[in-house]
């Protein structure tokens, strides 16, 4: 393979985080829905950031985040998003190059919009909570996305979010299409349960006809099929895709491959849970990881129950330590 | 007192911390002084920051962090500095007000000068080497220093490192000067080793004639007087102060009080040290809330030992958790 070639590359929103403490009384003054994200408009952004309490600005996005451990764990990353000529756009940009991440986009000159930005609140057991203000982030439009990034990479991993909006969902379809006739694999992520229930239908027919790699939590495959338990989503979903992955927080992950049976992969236990912000991109990316390496299944699943550990440990969704030599050090890799 | 009386006013520089980690190679690639404090032009920041890790950005400043962590122990503080009308000036007004300080500079909207920011580069061993653009933050001047806040606050604690600029220093001199009138008492930070090398008569100066309470660690009293040991420098600052609090990190401290034996306090232990940025800046927190708050100097020196201990366990120098909370569970407050 030449060096203009990518194991993995992500397209999804651009984002900023900031993160602040609070406790379940804030949360419920402000109609924030514990452990989801929201959309909030630049006025409620606006107002909320006034009444958090003092904050870290750390870069996110979840396909981002993705992609920063997949370079962390020592693969080729790419990413498309889009942020605005601004100093939080200064910042996501310069994060995402200095993880090792091929990162093209042109920054937005032609919009007043800002840089998206997520207020993160974080409580006492560590669950987060996200506003996101999307600002220019879903004008990332056709024309940005780069044939020739796709198609230099195995695997083009999309952000369910995109789906927010017209343009985004846009670019997502287009890349979709271009990694599909140059043969690559197409992974999905499903973002978010609210996400689903806004675009269930489309995402029914994504991962029935053109996903080759679905990833997802129990809250949003649940919501994805309608259904009452875990059990009943992984039957659907083991029908339904070539190869998926379940995430369920402490209790592990279930990998269905079609013609297997369910792999289950263990959480990897952490001490003390800070900031559960960033366990499913983590998750992701050491699995994708471990695809792209051509590793089995079962330790694809291990290197994500690893990345994820070592996220949830601090604050903010990037790791803050070397995931290959993490990886290692528990004969992962 | 009433509610416009305040414990502690602050005056220093208005700073946004990028905080990023590396190996020792680094730091002597790019000349950076380890454990010290250095003044780059604005090129150097660009050439650093570019090449730096990716980072987390969270407000700092010095004596910014020492207000911080007054309010967090339950004290009323102030803070006075420079911020420009940009995502950073923004940044930090809202974190300080948003922590219970008091803060009301005008920002900066004349100049094309940034907000002033450091770019700390932590090491595995959790020392930091810090890379301050100063941007618009010494252009404080005589009319941004409120008298009525000075006047309202019963102790007025400087930042030596205002020094490094004639505006800021100018700034300096009459916020002591109105505090001296009004009767209040004056504190100064001697902020850094290298800064003590620029400003050493200035600084001696201060120390014998104009100050009530001199807060230095150990380099930068050794620094102060040209001696060898630590022995000889408390000694001499035994001789030139009223009172004197002399951190030395993991070998704790020394509270020099005129007329008296001087009193040893412990550091508190912290099992992993993470970034001892901010670590005096806490110290100070501690011992000024408990001198405010007519607290024995042996227990205000055991209340900055556990601020800076805080501090010392994650990223930042600004307390992820309620120093009033911890103060109490052990027993000081």
């Amino acid at each position: 393979m030449s060096d203009s070639q990518f194991d993995v590359v992500g397209i999804g929103n651009a984002i900023v985080d900031i993160i602040s403490q609070c406790d379940d009384d804030f949360l419920a003054r402000h109609d924030a829905p514990k452990g989801h994200m929201r959309l909030i408009d630049f006025d409620t952004a606006t107002r909320l950031y006034a009444e958090m309490g003092p904050a870290v600005e750390i870069s996110g996005g979840s396909v981002a985040n993705t992609m920063v451990g997949i370079a962390s764990l020592g693969g080729r990353a790419a990413f498309i998003g889009k942020v605005a000529e601004d100093d939080f756009g200064h910042i996501f940009a310069r994060d995402i190059q200095s993880a090792g991440v091929h990162f093209g986009t042109t920054p937005s000159s032609s919009s007043d919009l800002p840089t998206a930005r997520s207020l993160i609140l974080v409580t006492p057991d560590g669950e987060r909570t996200m506003n996101t203000y999307l600002g220019v982030s879903p004008h990332l439009n056709r024309g940005e996305v780069d044939p020739e990034v796709i198609r230099a990479a195995g695997i083009v991993f999309l952000e369910g979010y995109l789906f927010d909006r017209t343009e985004a969902k846009d670019a997502f379809r287009q890349a979709a299409e271009i990694a599909a006739a140059a043969g690559r694999r197409v992974a999905l992520s499903l973002s978010d349960k609210f996400c689903v229930d806004r675009h269930r239908e489309e995402f029914l027919a994504l991962v029935r006809n053109s996903i080759d790699i679905l990833i997802a939590n129990e809250n949003e495959i649940t919501a994805l099929y309608l259904v009452e338990t875990f059990d009943e989503a992984v039957r659907l979903t083991q029908a339904d895709t070539q190869l998926a992955v379940l995430t369920r927080s402490a209790k592990g992950s279930v990998i269905c491959a079609r013609g297997q049976e369910p792999i289950q992969v263990e959480a990897q236990r952490v001490d003390n849970v800070v900031d559960v912000t960033g366990a499913g991109d983590l998750y992701a990316a050491g699995f994708l990881h471990g695809l792209a390496a051509g590793l089995s299944l079962e330790v694809a699943g291990r290197l994500g129950s690893l990345a994820a550990a070592e996220v949830i440990s601090h604050f903010g969704a990037r790791p803050q330590q070397s995931l290959a030599a993490l990886a290692k050090a528990n004969n992962l890799i």
